[in-house]
């Protein structure tokens, strides 16, 4: 057990700012902006060579999100409010199909490569028009904003249908989904408001509360039957302990708004106490990618490797249930999930992350930028955790 | 350089029937024969409990293959015949929808879970059927065959179109459709024979040849352009020397049958010589997965991983080049990866290969069996190994 004193958690917010503003930030701006086509140039190599000029639809979003996230609350920069206008616009002009679903990977000059059959490309829009709006005062970004938001919600409600990937023979659903739509919620709640979040936020989690957490078994399944139970097939049985934490803190930020909700608290730590038993790797250290419910093999022959962003989502929920419960369980997890990632995925030459290790902690894959990884996870983390020790300190001084 | 002298292509010989036959297919057989249902159960973790009761489309065809084929080659055991027709059978009852194509992944009784935008799961069954029909003597197998080989012909020329994964913007092909062809119809040729197959092959090699094959730059890519030139993103980029080498052989499985052809010896060796360059990890030995055209990083991050496949494969191609040609290179370079893989991937306690090892050789996934891996590559090679030494010593004794 270990404590975070004061001077650590002011030497933490110091460390979490000065790595998001002066290594992650600027290892992608100015220098992404696509000033020709706009958007971003986000495939980068290790020092920050492009290594392809396509444009992934999620990571033009999220990227968007990040620059009007810092512009509305750590600085009224003119360099991040001309970016996120530049991701915003591409979005627009090139990123929606005449169907009105979006794209899921463009060329640089936007000419569509493919669409995928689920509607994360639409979240990201989502938090992208909505961060954009409140930065800008762009109404009509609002508008958009909400609109998208309501379609997210028909899919994710099953009121509007994609096109099916598998049959109706074994039906299933995924946490991803109630996830996704929680934070989409939280973060138009949070900067240009919506009448629909509360309510729906509360069945998301519902949903996540009744059909994926299973205290018999203390876990949380990644995918469930229609009706919660547990689909004993491989598939069925692969956990994704990161992911489950990212839902963890989405919780743990809900309680907050909330005035510290007590139910939610006990949800999300539980979450996090499950997952964190099923995920941490204790020969390694880092959090293991797949499990199986079962400890049976998983499909997914990468099971075993450490991606960078499942490292993200543990610092920041360990740090706001920490933060939140003042259980020193979390302080000492933190420690231990922030040292083991900042040692082995921060590129101390170049800045920022390595996205890919191998179980035992060396680097399998150098590229700093993909169709995957982008400026998001990391940086949200920094963001996040800066926000909330400034919040917990301010706190604590006023006291 | 190294010689093998013909005590130890005898020693060879017999290494490999005795895996095949005492350790590889004992590994399946009978026990995964479902004589309650049809087919074959073959989701088996490292000592070969059962891990899962779907069936994959790709594996139940690739299974019924390999019984045939020991039935039509090796031995008349009635117990691979009558597992033979297990698969045959459940294949043409459960496999097809009402459309015609082939699913993916069905349940234990044959209920559709997933059907994909490609025609593999066709391939698959024609070479099933085609062995299946030369075993059993069945006339409506080889009309099955020959049918369901003809609809691939319409898919792999571009006659009759799958639903699109991807855009008009990019187009790309693979050389996986014209390599499958190639062998998909070897098969059919070498068992119960069929006037189309030549021709096509001849086209397809001809493909091959012009399209993926790039002297400039000593590489064979796993995708081009319609036009063959290379598409520099990403994915146009990634190669898989495995996948490549496996083409590398069925071109000198041809041929020998066209008595030694001298351009097709040349070509098949060329594309052995330029992937073995890029695909053999000098560090730690085996093949690795994916690699870049040109050293960027990949997309996949599990690209440095050794799975079992590719060294069946290589192994494979590797003897034949050195049976075909005499050259000692080859030799050297098949004792190197025969002894690499029976080192890392053979399980000398429950028999069988694991399929997933991570970079420096240790098991990354002990499954046996799953949706993608069963049994094929590796009785393949120790069967088609078998048979090229049996022929090359029989040939030597009689000269």
């Amino acid at each position: 057990m270990m404590k975070y004193s004061q001077q650590d958690l002011i030497a933490l917010q110091d460390f979490y700012k000065k790595q998001l503003l002066n290594d992650t930030v600027p290892f992608w701006f100015p220098r992404s902006f696509d000033r020709e086509h706009g958007g971003f140039l986000l495939m980068r190599g290790a020092d920050g060579e492009l290594i392809d000029d396509d444009k992934a639809v999620w990571i033009q979003g999220r990227a968007t999100w990040l620059l009007s996230t810092l512009y509305n609350t750590v600085e009224k920069k003119e360099e991040w409010l001309q970016g996120a206008k530049l991701g915003y616009d591409f979005l627009n002009k090139f990123c929606f199909d005449t169907d009105g679903q979006m794209f899921f990977h463009v060329t640089r000059d936007g000419k569509p490569i493919r669409k995928r059959r689920y509607f994360f490309s639409e979240t990201f829009y989502v938090i992208a028009a909505a961060t954009y709006a409140k930065a800008s005062g762009n109404e009509e970004a609002a508008e958009k904003a909400r609109r998208v938001f309501g379609e997210c919600i028909a899919y994710a409600s099953g009121e509007k249908k994609m096109l099916p990937k598998f049959t109706e023979t074994r039906r299933s659903k995924g946490i991803g989904v109630p996830m996704i739509m929680i934070n989409t919620a939280q973060q138009l709640r949070e900067t240009i408001g919506d009448p629909r979040c509360d309510e729906w936020i509360q069945k998301w989690i519902a949903e996540i509360e009744k059909d994926f957490v299973k205290d018999d078994i203390k876990c949380v399944m990644e995918h469930v039957a229609p009706d919660g139970s547990i689909i004993d097939h491989i598939d069925g049985r692969t956990l994704n302990p990161g992911h489950a934490i990212e839902g963890a803190w989405f919780i743990l930020h809900e309680a907050r708004y909330r005035n510290n909700d007590p139910h939610l608290i006990s949800l999300g730590c539980k979450m996090l106490d499950y997952m964190w038993e099923r995920g941490w790797d204790k020969e390694y250290g880092g959090i293991l990618y797949f499990r199986d419910v079962y400890s049976k093999p998983v499909q997914e022959y990468w099971q075993d490797m450490k991606f960078w962003w499942p490292h993200n989502e543990v610092i920041i929920a360990t740090l706001l249930a920490y933060l939140m419960t003042g259980n020193e369980k979390y302080a000492g997890w933190h420690k231990l999930v922030h040292d083991y990632a900042y040692q082995k995925f921060h590129d101390a030459k170049n800045g920022e992350w390595f996205g890919y290790l191998h179980r035992d902690g060396t680097v399998a894959q150098t590229a700093k930028g993909n169709l995957y990884k982008g400026p998001f996870h990391l940086p949200r983390q920094e963001w996040y955790c800066t926000q909330i020790l400034n919040q917990h300190l301010e706190h604590a001084i006023k006291q």
